[in-house]
């Protein structure tokens, strides 16, 4: 399927994936994203927005210290990708006051209703096997989606979810051996493993529900539908090498690319936003 | 997962550096330290795990998107110190019951009155000032530090510092474009930058204590007092740039270096320490 979306955007270093080049990138008029496309963008960035600020939390609080190191290093690719997506859907806005929206307005202005994550991201970091079920999800599910976004009609999209592929590989395989590790280790490890399974599983159905956006969108967007055969047979492969079933939890009802969100993310953004609001223009 | 910027680029992977391979090449004996070497890289490791514990709070809680990625790079470059130093100091030392110890253990099974880091890690983050404050006096320190080090008649000492000192450039640059902008900002940024000095330069005195160890490791160790000129040039050169006076408060009585810690450090470590210590091994 990839291929028919044309050709892959020729990815030099520095060219249009830093949130500054996007920035600086969008100012010519012809290259802003339309209405339908910032807000495709703004449902990748907010996922990595919100994760990033999840994980980050573990950044000494690992069991390991090696762990923490590399929970810290997934908060700051997923930050990354964050700030790529909400610099090009700032660029489809302008500010009340007539100036240019940026990723900083979008991550630290917006109220709850406003964020476009899944509920999936915003869930609390529970046990360390809880983040570990968590990462195993999205770390499938963005893989699926960044290795087809990257040859998106939309260059700048394709462009991002090229770096982002590569990187996000890297965050399936530590998700993958750490499942491993806690399934097939101590009586405990395991129960934790199938409890954290258990808990994150009702909120992967909404990565893959479908609305009308992905009609007016076409070949820019991954309908997330498409996604789910892939998702599957990843998932079914590590479940089987570590001797787990599929979760069998019903979905929550979901919502959260309309504004529809649990009630835990209120609390992280209060955290996240605090500074930005007391002291606006970042500057002081 | 790629440079985060220019300087890790040029340090070639795994010679002597990071910590796993530390922890293989001191299985010869002939490489393990000495008790004054381990009780110095202690100290070093020390520094930089509570520092990173106390600047990974920052991850999505900065002023600015851009921020928290570069704090949380920072926080990550001092904990990967950290990792050497500490992989580093265990390799002296075996647990009670006979195995090797490793970083791991010194990280999460050490009481607050074993912990030789100065106190002026521990101190809390405060304010985006106060901690831009830390880091200029913390940054300055280390590069003065590991560009000395590099040298060290120790050659794991050595090998540490030679790659710690590239990154603590950028840190030392980071925290200098800091404290200009805030300090030559709006009269808000600036009154923040002065007292985030103030806050911090009770506990500059401590880092330049020295004690007999030193006398002891020669030529292996940098005496900190021989720090202090090179230290206070650099300094001087920023604050007169950015139209500040040196902050003239008194010092703490000090003290970390021989396991004397301010009230702050017991619940930094309670924050840190408790998942490990409530799932002993790891692994579960």
């Amino acid at each position: 399927m990839g291929p028919r979306w044309g050709t892959r955007a020729a990815v030099a270093p520095g060219n249009a994936l830093r949130p500054e080049d996007i920035a600086l990138e969008v100012q010519d008029a012809a290259k802003k994203p339309s209405a339908e496309i910032a807000e495709y963008a703004l449902r990748l960035g907010d996922d990595g927005l919100v994760l990033a600020q999840r994980l980050g939390w573990w950044i000494s609080r690992a069991p390991e210290l090696e762990e923490d190191v590399a929970l810290g290093n997934i908060a700051l690719d997923q930050l990354g990708h964050a700030r790529s997506f909400l610099s090009y859907t700032a660029a489809a806005f302008s500010n009340p006051d007539g100036t240019a929206q940026t990723e900083d307005d979008l991550a630290y202005w917006r109220g709850e209703e406003d964020f476009r994550c899944a509920q999936l991201m915003e869930q609390p970091n529970g046990d360390f096997a809880r983040t570990i079920a968590r990462q195993l999800v999205v770390s499938v599910y963005q893989f699926e989606l960044y290795q087809r976004l990257q040859y998106s009609s939309d260059p700048t999209l394709a462009a991002i979810a090229a770096k982002a592929v590569k990187e996000v590989d890297y965050h399936r395989d530590h998700a993958s051996q750490w499942v491993l590790r806690l399934a097939l280790g101590t009586e405990e490890s395991r129960r934790r493993m199938i409890d954290g399974l258990k808990l994150t599983w009702p909120y992967v159905e909404e990565l893959f529900d479908q609305d009308e956006l992905f009609e007016r969108l076409a070949e820019a967007a991954v309908p997330p539908a498409s996604l789910r055969p892939g998702f599957d047979a990843f998932i079914a492969a590590i479940l089987d090498e570590a001797d787990l079933e599929l979760p069998q939890t019903p979905r929550v009802s979901g919502g959260g690319r309309h504004g529809e969100h649990s009630e835990h993310l209120g609390y992280l953004l209060a955290e996240m936003q605090v500074l930005a609001r007391q002291h606006p223009g970042a500057s002081w």
